[in-house]
C-alpha cells in the first residue's frame, strides 16, 4: 500500500480517456506548433539528440503538462532519459498534451486534468515510483514529497531544477533549516528567466489577454500599474507601447523615482483609483486596491491581476459593497454599486495571462528560455554532480551564457568575441584617469 | 410578389429562433458591455432622449449586426426614429443581438446569420419595405437596392450615410455618372475615422488577433509591414511598442522615406521575405506577398492580413507551391515547402482581426467613434436637408468638431478655446517675420 | 540713381571684408561639413554637372545665407546658373559663408552680417541687377521687390520658387488679387517639407538646443507643448522619446483628441501652467502664454517658443508682473516674481533653435529635402515653363518623388515598385466586398 | 617644507585671479542656475541649516570644480562643516566658481584651471592641510595622498566618499590589499546613481552634444551604439526616442540577447561598421572601433565616445590609416583616406559629453541626485561612524530611499506605505500557490 493508502498506484493517462490515440494526435499538432517557435529546445535536442548526457537517468517532473511543457520533456527523453510527468495544478493539464507526452516509450504520463487532491497527490507518487535521479519542479512538490515520504531515495538523486519564486522561496527556507538533502538550481532566479519571463512574457500577455477578452482598446486609456519590478515595468512598457497613459503605484521610493525618470506619471493608489480607466496588479502583495479605492473609481474601469496570487485585489471587500454581481462577459465579472458604478473584474482576480477563459499563459519563446536553462540545468546535474553539494545554487553564468548563445544563432544575430588584450584590460585598474 | 420572387416578406429575426427571449437576454447584455465604454454613444444618447431629433423618420439600415451596432441603432430609435435592420455580411450577424434589437418597440431587425444570397436580398427587401426616409449603409447595398428597385421611395429620402471605404468609392463613382440621387455623407473618410480606426483600431487588434491566436511573442521578432498607410502607421507604431523590429515596404517612396525617418527599417518586400518572422499586409492592393517572396521565407514565418480584402497574399501560388497543407493550430494554416519549412497562414489571409477564429472586430471605443458620427451625420440630414443636394458629401467640419468634443468631455479631457484676439490674428497675414 | 536713392549699387561681400580669402576659407570648410550630409543635394550636383539643365539662366536669391543655403546655390551654379544672392535676414547672414560663395565664378553674394535696413534693400536691388529669369525666395522680399520696382523685368521671369510660410501665404494673398504675374512653387507647402522640416528638424533642433543652453535633462520632467500640429507633434514625440513626461494644449478638439489617443495627457493651458516645468509654444498663434498662466507656474520653469513668431509667449505682461529681470544663463532670461518664482525664458521667446547663442538652424540633412526640393522646382521652371502660368503652384507630386527616391538611393534603402496588375487592381473598383 | 618640495603651501584660487570679485559674482550665478534645478540639495540645505549635522567637521575634496559640484559644497559648509576644495582633473575646474566658493567664510578652493602636475599636487596637498576628518573624491587622489603621505590623519578621519567607477574599484584593490584605514562609501555603485546617471545623464548630454556640435539629425541614422551597459542602454533608448534605428554590438551574449528582445538590431562591429551612420561606444573596454571597422565604414560617419576613457576607438590606427587629417568643425576632426571617405571624430574621441568644445557634462538634475547621495552619506560617517570599519561600503539602503523620497516630495510625486499586514505578507511564504 502507497502513503496515500491506495491500494493501486496512480496509473497513467490513457487509462483515463476514451480515445487516447485521437487525444495523442491533437496533443502532438500542439506542440509541434510551439516546437516550431522554440528554437532554443530544437537546438539541443539537435545536441542531446547526438550526445546522449542523459543516457541512464530518470527524471521525474511535476510541471504545467501543456505543449511548451512537453516539448521539454521530450528534449529531455531524446536526450537519454527515462521521463515520468505529472501537473503541479490540476487546472493546468491539456489532457490531449499529456496523452501524446504517454505515447512516447520514453516517457510515462500521470497528468490528467481536473483531478481532486487526492489523486494529485498520488500521481507524484506514481512518478516517484519510478526513483527518479533529477526533479524538475514548479512549485517544489516533488522535492518536498521525495523528502518527506521517500528520503531513501535521496542518496541516488544528483539534483533537482526549480522553475518558479515561490518554490525557490520554499527551497531556501529549507535549506537555511538544513533540511534540503540534495542540490537545486533556483533557475527562476535567473536575469535570463526573469527578464523575459517577467517583462516580455507577462506583459505582451496580459495585455492582449484583457483585449481580446473585453473588445477594448488601449489607446488614450489611463493604465494604473501596480508595482514597478519586472513585471511593472512590462506591463507598464508595453501598455506605453499601445499608447496608453501609463500611471505607476509603488511602495518603493527608489522605484517610483525610476517609473517617475522614464516619464510616467506616479501615484499612490488613492489617486490613481479616481483617474484609473483599468488597473493592473504586479506587486506580489496582498491588498493592494481595496475598499478605499473601489469608492473612487469611475463606472466601468477594468480590474486585473498580472501577480502571482489573487490577493492583490481584495474581492471580498469588493463584494461585501457591491449591490449586484454579474457575468458582463466570458471572463469579465461586473461588480455594480450601489450608485451605479460598475467595476469589472477580469479572471476572478487571478493571473490574468493563465486564469482567463481565452488565456494562453506565456508566449512559447519565452518558455523556450526557460525550458532552456532547465534542460542545460539538468545536463549540468549529470555531467557535474560532483560539485553541487546539497543546497540552493543560482544557474551557472556559463550556462546562462549558452542558452543565450544559442537563442541568438538560432535567430541569425550575432555578437563580438573579446581580445586577449581586452580582456586584460577589462581585469587592470592600473591605467589611469 | 416582391422583387425577389417571393410571396411573403422575409420575416424579422425572432421568426428564425427557437428562444428569441433567451436570446435577446444574451443579446442585450452584449450590448451593454459594449455601450459602457462608448461614452459618444451614451452621452449623445441623453441629448437625443431629451430633443428626439428624428421623431417621425424611418431609419433603414444595412451593417454588421453585432453589439457595437447595435447601441447606434438604438440611438437611433431613442432619438425618436423608428429603425428597421439587416446584416451587411451573412457571416457578422450575431443572432441574439439580432433578437435584442428586434425585442425593440421602435426596432426591426432582420439579421440573421448565416442566410444564403437570396435570403440576404430578401431580408434588404424587408428593410426597405418600411419605406426609409435615411439611410445607413456598410458597404451601399441599401442604396443600390432602392436607387434600382424602389426609384420611387428617393422623393421622401432625405438622405444617407455610408461607413466604409468600398461604399464610398462606389458610391463616389455612381455620383460620377449622375446616378445618385440623394445626398450621402462619406463617414468613411473623415480623419476623425481613419485616425482612430486605421491606426488604433486595426493596429491593436491585429495584433492582440494575432498573439491570442499563435500563442507568441512579438519582442525580438522581425515584424513586416507592407503599406504605410494609415493602417500600416497603426500596425507599424503598436508592434514597435511591443518591442518588435519593424521592417516597412512600400511602393510610393515619400511613404517609404517617412517609414524610414521614423526609425523603421525599409526595404523591398523580396529582401523582408529573407529576414520576416511575421509578415502584415496593410496595402488594399493584390499580390503583395507571391512565389518569388515565399521562396525565401525562413521556416514558421506567419503571414497575416490587415487588408479589407484577401486578396493581399497569393494563397493560390502559396497553395501550388505547398508539397502539404494542414491546420496547425485553430485559424492557421500550414502550408509545407518541398524543403520542409513551413509558413503559417492566418485566418486564410483574410482580414485578421475580424475573420480569426477568436477575433472580434475592432474596439468598442473604435466603433464609438465612427458609429457618433454616423448619428450626427443622421440628424443632420433631418436638420439641415435642405443644404444637401444629391451628392456625396464630406463630413461637415463641425459635427467632427462636436464627436470630438462629447469624447473628450467623457474621459474628463480639458482643451483651449481661442480668444478673438487669436482668432483675429490667424486670420491675417500682415504681421512681418 | 537707383530706386533705394544711392548713386552706386550695394557691392558684394568681398568689398566689406578685410581678409575675404580668409573668410572664404572658414566658408568653404563649412559648407563642405553640411554637403557631406547633404546626400540629395550631392546627388543632384553629379545630374546637373552632366546635364546643365540651367544653362543661361541667372537665379536671383534672397535667403538665409549659411552653410547649409550655400549648397543650394552651388548646385544651381553647377547646373549653368549665374546666381546672384543676398540674406533674407540681416542676422542670419555668415560672411564668410558668403564670401566663399562669391569666391565662385558662377556667384555673387551681396549678404553681410548685421547690415541695417537701407543696406538690405539695396542689396536685394544689386541681386535683381542681375536681371533673373528666375527666383528663390525665404520670405518673398525678391518677388515683391521686382513686382514693385521691377516690372519691366517680370516678361523674362521663368518663375519662382519660395521655402516659407509665411512667403505663400503673402503669394496666395497677391495671387487672390490678381497681382501675381509669374508662376512660383510653394515649396513650404508640400508633405515632404513639412514631414520632416516640421516634425524632424523643429523636434530635435528645439530639444537639443534647450538641453545645451540650460544643462538640463528631459527625464522626468512635465513638458507642455502648445499646439499639436506638425512642429508640435515632432516636439511632443521627441521630448516622450527623452523620456519627458508630455502635456498637449490644444484649440482643436479633434487634434486634442488624437493627443490623447497617442497616450498624451491633454488639458487646457490654465491647468498645464499649474504642473509644467518646461513650455514650449509651437502654435503660430499670439498670446498662448499670459498672464494668468505665468501666475499659476512653479519656480524654475522654463519657457520656449519654437513657433515661427515670438509673439506666442506674452513676455510684455511677463515684464510688467516681474519684480526683477536678469539674464540667468546665457540664453535665459530669469523674470523673478513678488513671491521669488523664477521664469525662465529662453532665447527672449523667439524660435529657440535659431535664436538661441548657441543655436544652429535646422540640422543639414533636413535643409537638404527642402532645398533638393527647390532645386528640381528650379529645373522644372526651365524645363516646362510653358505649363505654368502666373499663380502659386503646389509643388508636382513627380518632383517630391524624385527627392524622395533620391534620399533612399542615397541611404540605400529600397523600396517596391507596382506591377501592372496591380496599377490596375488599384485603378478599379469592381471588385465586391 | 612639504612633500612636494615646495616652501610655500599652494594658495586658494583668490591668490591667482586678476578680479577675483567679478569672477566670484559670475561664477554664483552659474551657481545658481544649477541649484535651481538641484532640489534634493536645496531640500538637503534647509534641513542642515536648521540642524547643523557636521558641525565641528572638515571635509577635504577633491572634485570637478564647477556649479552643480560647488552647489555640494556650500550644502556641506551649510552643514556646519568647514570645506577645503582643489580640482580632481586640471582641465575641469571654473575659475569663477572656484572664486565663488572660496568666496564663503566656510570654504577655501584650491581649484584653478589648467594648472600642471606640480601644482594640482600641490594643491592637494593643501586641502590636506585643513586636516580634514572627512573626504570626498572623484577618483580617489585624496584618500591615496592621504595613506601615503600623512598617514598620521588618518586616526582623526571618520571616513570618506568616492564619486566614480574608477575610485571605487582602486580602492576595492587597496581594501583587499588590507590596505585601505578608513571607511569609504562607494557612492558610485548605488543603483540610485547608475540608473540616472548612466542611462539618462549619459544618454541625454551624448546626444545633444553631439547634434549640437555637428547640426545633424538622428531621425533615419543608423546609430551603432557599442555596448549594452546602463550607459548602452542609455544612448540606445534615447537615440530611439529621436527616430534613430539603433543597432547595438555587444561581447555577452545575455546583454546581446536583451538588445534584440527590445527591438534593436544587434550584429557584430565588423557588420556594423558596413551599416552605421553614427558610432558611439559605452563598454569601458579599449579597441572596440579599429583598423578593420574603419576600413569598412562609409564616407561621414560620425564616431564618438561616451565611455570613461578616451582608449575606445584606436585613433592611433586611424591617424596612421588616414591620408589627410583637418578639423571639420570645432569638436570634429576629419580622417581622410585615400579613397577620400571621411570619418569624424568627436572630442578626440574622450568622453563626448564632457570634451566637446560646447560640452556642459551631466544635467544639473542628475548630479543632484549623486550629490545628495554624497552629502547624507557624509552625514551619516558622523552621525554613525561607530558602525563603520575601515573598508568600503556599499550606500545603505536607507539613505538611497531617503534621496529618492526627498526628490519624490520636491517633484510633488506620491508613492504609497506599505500596511502592517501587507510587511508581514511579504515576510512570509506559508500562503500556498
Amino acid at each position: 500500500m502507497s502513503e496515500t493508502g491506495r491500494d493501486e498506484p496512480y496509473p497513467p493517462v490513457t487509462e483515463h480517456l476514451d480515445d487516447p490515440e485521437a487525444a495523442a494526435e491533437e496533443g502532438r499538432r500542439k506542440m509541434e506548433w510551439a516546437l516550431q517557435h522554440m528554437p532554443i529546445l530544437t537546438e539541443l535536442r539537435a545536441e542531446f539528440e547526438s550526445e546522449r548526457p542523459l543516457d541512464g537517468q530518470t527524471v521525474g517532473m511535476a510541471m504545467h503538462v501543456e505543449a511548451k511543457t512537453a516539448n521539454l520533456v521530450e528534449l529531455l527523453a531524446v536526450g537519454g532519459a527515462d521521463v515520468a510527468i505529472t501537473g503541479c495544478n490540476p487546472l493546468s493539464t491539456h489532457d490531449d498534451v499529456s496523452a501524446a507526452l504517454d505515447a512516447n516509450d520514453s516517457v510515462t504520463s500521470y497528468a490528467v486534468r481536473g483531478v481532486d487532491d487526492d489523486d494529485y497527490y498520488a500521481a507524484i507518487e506514481s512518478v516517484i515510483g519510478h526513483e527518479p535521479t533529477i526533479t524538475v519542479d514548479d512549485g517544489m512538490d516533488m522535492v518536498a514529497a521525495i523528502h518527506e515520504e521517500y528520503p531513501e531515495l535521496i542518496d541516488s538523486i544528483l539534483g533537482g531544477c526549480e522553475e518558479t519564486t515561490t518554490g525557490v522561496h520554499r527551497l531556501r527556507a529549507m535549506d537555511d533549516d538544513g533540511a534540503l538533502e540534495y542540490p537545486v538550481f533556483a533557475v527562476n532566479d535567473t536575469p535570463m528567466k526573469r527578464l523575459f519571463d517577467n517583462v516580455h512574457g507577462t506583459g505582451e500577455a496580459s495585455l492582449a489577454t484583457i483585449a481580446m477578452t473585453t473588445n477594448l482598446s488601449w489607446a488614450g486609456k489611463d493604465v494604473v500599474v501596480a508595482g514597478y519590478g519586472y513585471c511593472g515595468k512590462g506591463v507598464a512598457g508595453k501598455a506605453a507601447g499601445q499608447n496608453a497613459n501609463v500611471i505607476v503605484c509603488e511602495v518603493d521610493p527608489r522605484k517610483a523615482l525610476e517609473a517617475h525618470m522614464e516619464g510616467y506619471d506616479v501615484m499612490p493608489m488613492a489617486e490613481a483609483a479616481e483617474v484609473g480607466d483599468v488597473f493592473l496588479t504586479t506587486t506580489g502583495n496582498r491588498d493592494v486596491i481595496t475598499e478605499e479605492h473601489f469608492e473612487k473609481m469611475g463606472d466601468g474601469v477594468l480590474l486585473a491581476n498580472a501577480g502571482h496570487f489573487d490577493v492583490e485585489i481584495n474581492l471580498e471587500q469588493l463584494d461585501e459593497m457591491a449591490a449586484d454581481r454579474y457575468e458582463a462577459r466570458d471572463g469579465v465579472e461586473a461588480y455594480e454599486m450601489d450608485d451605479g458604478r460598475r467595476l469589472n473584474v477580469l479572471a476572478e482576480g487571478r493571473l490574468v495571462n493563465l486564469a482567463a477563459p481565452i488565456a494562453l499563459g506565456h508566449p512559447a519563446e519565452v518558455m523556450d528560455q526557460s525550458f532552456g536553462v532547465q534542460a542545460v540545468c539538468v545536463r549540468e546535474l549529470v555531467e557535474n554532480d560532483a560539485e553541487y553539494d546539497a543546497g540552493v545554487y543560482d544557474v551557472p553564468d556559463e550556462l546562462d551564457r549558452e542558452v543565450a548563445e544559442i537563442k541568438l544563432d538560432a535567430e541569425g544575430v550575432g555578437f563580438d568575441g573579446l581580445s586577449e588584450e581586452q580582456r586584460e584590460y577589462m581585469g587592470s585598474w592600473q591605467h589611469g584617469t
